[in-house]
């Protein structure tokens, strides 16, 4: 409970739900979501684990935001609205959660989402992290949404935008990597920002036999596609496609072992693209959805008759030692 | 992120989804809500403010969820399911975790509802309490919400069950106040075990003109029914028709003015009662939705022309002085 806890509801919240009927401005406990069926989802970052208790409040908001529109993104639904649950560190000032409602009010606008409801309570305890979550709604796309477990034995797999920028952007906050001081604020914004891939999301519905965000890390994220399933099925991922950004190109080209690089790279985490598979017949409709949402897609890997691993060949065809496997937030 | 996360999800937490094909198994970051419209609504529980460390981890399971089936219920909603959000202190063990399932599992089958999604973390610093939240859907009554701010001047001022005993059984475990044995265990059990009023819930819609759950307390909530309303309009209530238990009935008798006591338990918070209005007109159909609903409702005052405030008369028609209003959550 925040001494002006009204006051901030009304002043700094409120606003956020501009144009959407069903949030009764903040005055009521429930909100009412019109006309279903819906996709939700819900994520929880934690200062100290997914973010730093230094980063900025806008950039932490559009991180909440974005790991959640970026679930959505991989069901194919089109994000609609969210309800925000904010337990803040004692003795945050109203002056930080304004720059925390800024962020959100920006990534509104700029996802399309409103606000429809949430709770707003502070630690009592001394250094208590704060803790946000939120609960995302949107609507299924015309065809069914993506499925996680629908990979087929032969289709092919595929991941937006580049691996990797997230997991050293973490390196630079730890100093645990020296990079060229313009790489630094490269890596560390993608760390901060990610990119949730929305509109090819909805493009890859009907087409992706199944999907999922990368927040795990590739290899874990991969794994989950077909874990849990009684089939033989199994990845092989090609570590000299894997698509990466000139900045990690360097970053890797600068290390003793590319393989331990490309390793660390496809285990790293937070890079929040969208990882999917489709059948081989689908390959010029990949190519055209990717065209049509400006968004870069590279074909990874195959899914192969096996025991439920994921393997991450070299360029002459070994596998590459994977150490560990993924949750690599901030520690 | 829990060292056995997904042994933990498809152990303990997936069996919770048992019949909500949408919650996919617990296997995605999505669930699919079928056919709206919904209610919804989330609350935060937090270690050391809203319950405490030493509590049984079945009964604060049971409170997350029905301090949130009480936002439910005083929107006339029928509840469906939930999304949970769960973040533990460093070092949870398994077995505390399959003890707090143990209290979603009971409560999932009292009510009917079902486990939708969520996601699972634990925090790296230690000592940093656990957060717990959730997200719940209801499927609105036939007729309309219930809305907060309907409240008409004229109209009758009810509450359901008795008020007071939450506020008791924070004193009871604060050792601030001394009651006899069964007592004790009576006012503990009340502030840890609330009764969310589901049933009546549904069949005040379309019957009241407003209601709210009381959560910071009686006058707080009465004031939030009417705040921000721009017409003159003000609650009276009165002392000696709210309704209490006999457990509280003798507290009150023991303390040395009538008036404070009466302040204290309409101030106190953590009841999860619902406090609604109706006009004078609907007496006669608020008491059969009671009997039907086989829930206690009191008459306790009238929506008065005035200027927003929120009165509470003793016997002889004197306000009583109240010190401050609301929020008594466990300090």
């Amino acid at each position: 409970m925040l001494d002006d806890e009204f006051a901030i509801i009304e002043d700094l919240f409120a606003p956020l739900t501009e144009g959407v009927d069903g949030a009764f401005g903040l005055k009521d406990d429930a909100a009412l979501l019109g006309d279903g069926p819906y996709v939700v989802t819900k994520d929880i970052i934690v200062e100290g684990v997914h973010f730093r208790c230094q980063d900025p409040l806008d950039l932490v908001a559009k991180k909440l935001m974005r790991v959640n529109l970026s679930d959505l993104a991989a069901k194919g639904a089109r994000p609609v609205g969210y309800l925000l649950g904010c337990t803040w560190r004692a003795g945050t000032k109203r002056k930080d959660i304004a720059t925390f409602v800024e962020g959100l009010s920006e990534d509104q606008q700029a996802f399309r989402v409103g606000l429809y409801g949430g709770d707003t309570t502070m630690h009592r305890q001394e250094n208590a992290p704060t803790v946000l979550s939120a609960t995302f709604f949107g609507t299924p796309p015309r065809h069914d949404p993506i499925p996680r477990d629908g990979a087929k034995v032969g289709d092919d797999i595929y991941v937006t935008g580049t691996i990797g920028d997230g997991f050293l952007g973490l390196k630079s906050f730890l100093k645990e990597e020296k990079f060229p001081r313009a790489d630094n604020e490269y890596f560390q914004r993608r760390y901060q920002l990610p990119e949730p891939r929305v509109i090819i999301g909805g493009a890859l519905a009907g087409l992706a036999s199944a999907a999922i965000d990368i927040s795990d890390g590739l290899m874990a994220d991969c794994a989950h596609l077909i874990r849990g399933r009684e089939d033989e099925i199994s990845a092989v991922l090609r570590s000299e496609v894997l698509p990466l950004s000139n900045e990690t190109q360097d970053w890797v080209e600068a290390q003793s072992s590319t393989d331990s690089a490309m390793a660390a790279l496809a285990t790293g985490g937070d890079d929040f693209e969208i990882l999917f598979t489709a059948a081989t017949s689908r390959r010029r409709s990949v190519e055209m959805a990717a065209n049509v949402a400006k968004t870069p897609v590279a074909r990874i890997g195959t899914m192969v008759r096996g025991d439920g691993g994921v393997t991450l060949l070299n360029p002459g065809g070994k596998t590459i030692k994977i150490k560990k496997s993924g949750f690599n937030h901030f520690r």
